[in-house]
């Protein structure tokens, strides 16, 4: 076909923010798919605050990459050509692969996007792959609202809290977003329908929290970790819950970070701390699209991409979600 | 009958350890039960980590005692006199009463002993009043050990965490014990059968962790918080359970108390830390009863009482709770 690949790899481990000497970008020859393999072509690329993670070598929930490896990503993209009964050259599919214009696709890792059902592909994407399931099953599984309370989630503008407080809106709670700016804390208020918004860059944080959760807080969906996390352990209600899905705040930490100090809540309040990933429930995905794509249909929940252009803008792009530059699912149109 | 009271009042929340001005000590008139109510004059008193909070007006789980008010605590006592259908002079109680000789008793938080069936009415109150129950409850329900898997438990020469320690075993679980002294780490392996002890403060606790815990920890039952906590946070295996019953080296701080700074490994490894009070299960201690006399007179589970005298003598004994004196059940006979 004329064409060559194109693959981000990681050199080097980051210190801090993520500098231009941490990955490379480099032409490449295009793989060849082995029996049992096919080879897909990226359409789109997802960035998301665990790509930081992965680039260190720090405790976390998979090995990291390695140096000299592609970089991890979640990807969409098409089927080229294939070895593998199951996938034909033209199939849409998305899971987990590498930042690389072509790569092998791993069946089990990238998987055929189902049905759209009037939801473009770009879209069911950015939603159903990471997103949508992990709002859900972190907010409904482990933060289980009822009707009635409470619940506060971080990085609210961002592409999983945005969709945390219209989740909790249709389960009847009183949704509160914090976000960093007043753009980003009017959007998620006046096109979301969040009950309130804290701007955390100008706002004082426990003050704003008191005014906005008259009731305390029921679920604090934790994004971010840091001072946010310790002005809502403080003002947690009894048997509150408070589901783990990020702690974006220390991602760029370069040195020990210091854990919450009202950690002592947990025992005060008598408050469950979950930490989760979606993997853990890749079984369920099914049941969190048909609720997300049935809610989309009804018109309850939004949806905004942030879509750029161009693998080659993968890195200063990705930096965009630890500036506070990026509202809603922060991706790449290859 | 001649006799008078003898009460411990509240004075002055403590600042860092328990002072002698924090509470007083005075005789005062034995008070009448009015209708509906009894007079308990009290046999045992037990002596709590929590009795520290109780002083303090920190946030906590129940509300604390007002300066002025006499000082609250777990009693065992018997009936002297009775305005009360279901309570008759001789009976014997236990439950949530004040440090005063004679109080009167209000049914609910005060309840009859049950049949103890070849066990002391000492035991039985130090065992099944707040210990037993809150080890069993607090392992079995939310560290929920499988056979296999290892237990880490501070505070393991304590009163509840030698029997966390003890259920662990019962449970087929790997059992590791933290306390302050080679005696207590010999006396939870030798006598109480755990298969490990560290001894905090002359071993480096980390190091020591992965000797005892060579497959990694699965349930840390923490009464302790602070840098055992810390250290334990980063061996937890995946999907490791931190039931939170205690932070008693946090009590007697004076300033704030920094978070633990592995936090994020409740993230990482997918943790749940879930904090509670005895006082949740109170409508399930009879099973909770039921198992640990089970477990008693199988030989199974073994009880120590740290038994001392007289109700004056009350706060010179709560003090070797927090400075690491005290072994098993801290009780004073009056």
């Amino acid at each position: 076909m004329g064409d060559t690949n194109k693959v981000w790899r990681l050199r080097n481990r980051p210190v801090g923010t993520i500098g231009d000497e941490v990955l490379s970008y480099a032409e490449e020859p295009i793989p060849t798919p082995a029996a049992g393999q096919f080879l897909v072509k990226m359409d789109y690329l997802s960035l998301d605050p665990t790509n930081r993670l992965w680039m260190s070598d720090i405790d976390q929930y998979m090995p990291p990459v390695a140096i000299g490896e592609a970089m991890r990503g979640v990807v969409c993209g098409t089927v080229v050509s294939s070895n593998h009964p199951e996938f034909a050259a033209g199939d849409v599919v998305s899971g987990l692969g590498s930042w690389s214009k072509y790569q092998i696709g791993i069946p089990g890792y990238i998987n055929k996007i189902g049905a759209l059902d009037g939801i473009s592909v770009a879209d069911a994407f950015g939603l159903f792959a990471v997103v949508g399931p992990t709002a859900y099953f972190g907010l409904v599984e482990l933060g289980a609202p009822q009707a009635g309370e409470t619940v506060v989630v971080s990085a609210a503008a961002g592409a999983v809290g945005s969709v945390v407080g219209q989740i909790a809106k249709i389960k009847g709670a009183r949704a509160v977003g914090l976000a960093g700016s007043d753009a980003k804390c009017r959007w998620i208020v006046e096109d979301l329908g969040f009950d309130a918004a804290i701007n955390y860059k100008t706002e004082n944080v426990p003050e704003a929290l008191k005014r906005a959760c008259p009731k305390g807080i029921d679920v604090y969906f934790d994004n971010v970790g840091g001072d946010i996390l310790d002005a809502c352990f403080k003002q947690m209600n009894l048997k509150g819950r408070i589901p783990t899905c990020g702690l974006i705040s220390q991602y760029n930490a370069t040195g020990e970070v210091p854990g919450p100090s009202n950690y002592p809540m947990i025992l005060m309040q008598r408050l469950k701390v979950e930490g989760f990933i979606v993997l853990d429930y890749a079984a369920r995905y099914p049941e969190a699209i048909a609720a997300l794509s049935g809610w989309m249909r009804e018109g309850r929940l939004k949806y905004r991409a942030d879509m750029h252009t161009g693998l080659e803008n993968a890195v200063t792009t990705l930096r965009k979600l630890y500036t506070g530059e990026n509202t809603g699912k922060l991706m790449l149109k290859v």
